[in-house]
């Protein structure tokens, strides 16, 4: 616990004066005031998060968190368990969507297992193995992980993150990969939202009415059961996590202590940081949310939290792919910040006052 | 009028056949069938349209027209009108938005002068010059400008098009520069879809709540005046739009004829898609909606029109900004496409059934 709370510690404020500079400078470039919209919101966040005058985002860091979930024996997922496994070796081939839409942002991926059901068949210097145990338990009957689990998941995360920063990473964005996790992900989020399990759960990698019904029915019972307390984020976390969200929380927070931007990916990195924003509600600030992801649970996570999904392409495939989008809006919007002429130096006229 | 009468007959359908060819490869792909949302619609869309099994995005162009407006004298913009011409050397300069996102989307931007009020002190290769006349006539008082000129405006917009098409184009843009030419715009969209003018008028570059009164009271008028056809569209054109939205529409037409997909803009690009919609209803599938712009009459064009918009990130700016963020969305789309594994090759197991 005690990497956890030092992480905490170091998670400031966002860098008012800088942002009020950065707002002069966006004000001086050659196009109406406020007209090229979030991108100019971003630019400012970004000065505001790393406290510098020119952010930078050359190195892009997508963390890509893999783990089993007991409760995939529920029958909660239109895919079998050793799926998860399996796309750990298509993340490690470069095969899956993560790898194309990170190639196609400029972004490297760290893939980590956090408690793959198997162990993997592979090394690779592109995998760092955190198993915390081989799958969470099926929280329909008990506590998904111990409360030392959950801790030792979120520091394993602030690890992986620690690892990377020191190779340079300017800005961090969050992915998974564990089928059944949605149904995780619901369980947490009306954990500590309250919102009704119906109006939060979906049909994950596309399962049918019957399946969704007893989908609703299996996370009722498991917050029935286990009365999770959203004050105590480390109680939801343990009984109805996964740890592959443990760690996801971990690099988030780790990521805000560092001044490095966090791009959130969708409604499994939501959960995940449902768990870091409770822990400490400053991470809010260090958050980019990438997209809003089709998952309907996933609106009532940024809606609590507080921030506002830059894209909405109806994706629902995590691994980190609305993340790497994003990314390449973030890098736009630091164009423009630096990039752009002023009215000034171009001898345009400026409005009439 | 040969020219568009050419162009139009030109026009084709999308390719069902290729496009089921494309479904099934994306459902051959190692992701839950549709999880990629907009990104796989974008992938087949494009085949359907370039009736190619693997389209590129290699040969980007945005095209940026620039066009001055006689309704600037009854005080509609917060700018004045110099600016157009002085944007214009920005634009050239490689100073404005358009050109810092078109570099972070790997498109050319090709800058034409429709109609420019001073004859531009410069020469550049990045300048084609197709000026109809030194911007149009204040169209409260008379129309903006003759039929003729209309005619001339849209197969100008052609030829630049069929210039680009030479040196390979294989995605465009468009994008436009004009003082006052969202009321333009707004005049264009009130004609054609019938919604109140306060409903379609926004602040564009950002006038107070007097000038948006007075903007919206000019607009009223000159369709009193106008009583435009919304079943002519060269009329609507004529009597209340402008020489950069002219030539846009040719461009539209172009693309389409020559089977290429057509990112528009904003609001004004949207005025140019309308007419160029009303003229051949077919360009709509070669469409792809950037984003859709604050200014409140946009949402109401992409809904006449029928397409959806890629982005929403509160952008007003114009000349093509939106249009060039979308294409990196559309690469992605691609890359998606082209560069994933599928469940055969990854030997990842498929969906229970």
């Amino acid at each position: 616990m005690q990497k956890i709370n030092e992480t905490i510690k170091n998670i400031g404020l966002l860098d008012a004066a800088a942002m009020e500079r950065a707002q002069e400078r966006l004000d001086s470039l050659t196009k109406p005031q406020g007209s090229l919209g979030r991108l100019e919101e971003l630019a400012k966040q970004l000065v505001g998060i790393t406290g510098k005058e020119r952010p930078e985002s050359k190195n892009k860091v997508i963390f890509t968190l893999a783990a089993d979930h007991g409760i995939a024996e529920e029958g909660v997922s239109a895919f079998p368990q050793e799926v998860t496994e399996q796309m750990v070796y298509n993340f490690l081939a470069g095969g899956a969507g993560i790898n194309v839409l990170a190639r196609h942002a400029g972004a490297r991926v760290v893939i980590v297992d956090m408690g793959v059901k198997k162990k993997l068949k592979v090394k690779s210097e592109k995998l760092k193995v955190k198993k915390i145990d081989l799958g969470t338990k099926n929280f329909l009957k008990e506590k998904a992980m111990t409360r030392e689990q959950a801790i030792r998941g979120i520091e394993a995360g602030i690890e992986v993150f620690e690892e990377e920063f020191r190779q340079g990473v300017d800005v961090a964005g969050t992915g998974e990969m564990g089928i059944a996790n949605t149904t995780s992900a619901s369980a947490i989020t009306a954990a500590f939202t309250g919102a009704k399990v119906e109006e939060i759960t979906g049909r994950g990698t596309g399962i049918d009415n019957s399946s969704l019904a007893r989908k609703v029915k299996v996370i009722e019972q498991a917050l029935k059961l286990h009365r999770p307390d959203p004050k105590d984020a480390l109680d939801v976390l343990s009984k109805v996590g996964g740890f592959e969200i443990a760690g996801l929380s971990g690099i988030i927070l780790a990521a805000a202590a560092r001044r490095i931007p966090v791009v959130v990916d969708g409604f499994i990195s939501g959960a995940a940081a449902l768990i870091a924003y409770h822990l400490e509600p400053k991470t809010k600030d260090y958050m980019i949310a990438a997209h809003c992801s089709v998952e309907k649970g996933h609106r009532i996570i940024l809606e609590h939290i507080g921030i506002k999904p830059l894209l909405d392409l109806n994706l629902r495939l995590g691994e980190g792919t609305g993340a790497a989008l994003a990314m390449t809006i973030l890098d736009a919007s630091l164009k423009i910040f630096t990039e752009m002429a002023s009215f000034k130096d171009a001898g345009v006229s400026e409005e009439k006052k």
